[in-house]
């Protein structure tokens, strides 16, 4: 089969076919996205050997339960091994043992076949394309907010970015609060976001500092964190979605003596991101930028670093 | 008057005389206490340029307020504008325009006398002792951590130093939790946590690793953070008490992964720490390790540096 391994240098196409093994599924992808964490990855970031992807809707072909056999399905990226005190208590996206799909010690989705543990498996609904199926990971990702934070429909949230994931991350939030300003520099993808009734600025102003009671940040840029710091009031709390804002190390004193809450914030549920596609709450066809076939990965690749595009989807 | 100044190189005594402005009380000073971010100032946190101390009980001499005259308080030594957000909704502590005693714009409490807003004082019962009441400002700090946090009963919790203020905050958290260890170094003040039922360890191992659900760092050493981190579970809580631990520089990206929030705690609410007092709930006379007259300040600073002594007071 055709796949895109990264041998930690470099990316090139494989012939590989991966083997499930007991409890686990043989699913043919049928299309996949390419995500920051995916560029961040050739760049070296988790020294990870393999094959990349992560973002995937596909059909399952092999599978030891009957039910999902030719169904159509996306899946949970983090394989926990089971048995853990984190596996046993829902905490299986932080198993210390786990495999992550394309990330770490499992072989990713940007191939023909992918391999995953049956439970990872979500069946799409037939109301969800393909293309917006492919959503569902970094869509739970932008969920998991609403996991871990109780956002009140008064609060005023600051969402840092306007890149793939703030985009996301300002579909959901906008669900349950009509407060929210994204900081971007991108007209094109500020546009996007007005039309769905968020504020949007293109710089920070003195007017703008310690006026949100939540800040997200999302830019993937290392400046991300002291803006964050300057948007965010006193005891409020900031979420971080991106590792490179934690690059240019952070001076913390600030943050205690304003009582700031500091998230870290990474996968999220599938089922209300899954949801949220069924029926419309979401939208995300206009985040799609482009589709290549996998043997155009170099261009597919090139197209998804630019900086005015967002999601630029592989097909196996 | 004798008061401890400190012009930003040097502490001395003068002889100044504080004038209450308008709302303000005038306060004799009875006894105060030596915290570390007093020690931390004359080293040159803050830039400060004033009189030191801002844990002390006292009398109050000059009021507007009839009820106050002659009464034993405390004080909460935020002292914001009044007008601003923050002091109308509840958050004058975060007052950016705020004075704070012996810390920030305003005389402190080594000194014969004080100045204060009225509405910052607390008369204190008759069942608190004056070496108890200099207690109250700290405790409070430690009582901010209940404010910020919902801890369960059955989860674990790691407090990060055996001083000052992790006694403090261990006499709180125990309060409502009984499955607390205290990580320090020094074995008197161990034992002094041992006697009110914490356990206690010399050093963090690999078998401490990821096993606590709330990690307290306490210490005012430049290494707490990373060793709150090699504490936390993910998905865990670190509270960062210290300003000291946020010296060396932060690396977040394992926090991000792991799903870690962390929380910035500063000063705290005087209610439950008094009452925790009055009601013998929370004993503090055991951290006391010596009182000196204020004309004794060079010996008092000295022994307050000295890593086997816990709390010094000041008699002015």
């Amino acid at each position: 089969m055709k796949a895109l391994y990264f041998d930690g240098t470099k990316i090139a196409l494989r012939d590989d076919y991966p083997e499930p093994k007991s409890g686990e599924a043989l699913v043919k992808v049928k299309l996949a996205g390419i995500c920051g964490t995916d560029l961040e990855m050739i760049r070296g970031y988790m020294s990870y050997d393999g094959v990349l992807g992560h973002e995937f809707v596909g059909v399952v072909e092999k599978s030891d339960n009957p039910n999902l056999v030719g169904k159509r399905v996306v899946g949970e990226i983090n394989a926990g091994c089971g048995k853990c005190n984190y596996c046993t208590t829902g905490l299986e996206r932080h198993c210390p043992n786990r495999t992550v799909l394309g990330i770490l010690k499992r072989d990713g989705a940007f191939a023909e076949y992918l391999v995953l543990p049956e439970k990872n498996l979500h069946v799409i609904p037939d109301s969800i394309s393909d293309r917006q199926a492919v959503f569902v990971e970094p869509l739970a990702a932008a969920f998991e907010i609403n996991e871990q934070l109780r956002i009140e429909p008064n609060q005023k949230i600051a969402i840092i970015g306007d890149g793939r994931l703030a985009q996301l991350i300002a579909r959901v939030l906008r669900l349950n609060n009509s407060h929210i300003t994204c900081f971007g520099r991108h007209q094109n993808k500020l546009q996007m976001l007005q039309k769905i009734g968020i504020d949007t600025k293109t710089q920070i102003t003195s007017a703008d500092e310690h006026q949100f009671d939540i800040v997200v940040e999302a830019t993937g840029r290392e400046s991300g964190f002291s803006d964050t710091m300057r948007l965010v009031k006193p005891r409020g709390v900031i979420v971080l979605k991106s590792t490179m804002a934690s690059k240019n190390k952070l001076d913390f004193a600030p943050a205690i003596i304003n009582e700031i809450t500091i998230v870290g914030s990474r996968c999220g549920p599938f089922r209300p991101a899954i949801n949220a596609l069924a029926s419309g709450l979401v939208l995300v066809d206009d985040l799609i930028s482009a589709v290549y076939p996998i043997s155009d990965y170099q261009k597919a690749f090139e197209e998804a670093a630019k900086s005015e595009n967002l999601k630029i989807l592989l097909e196996p």
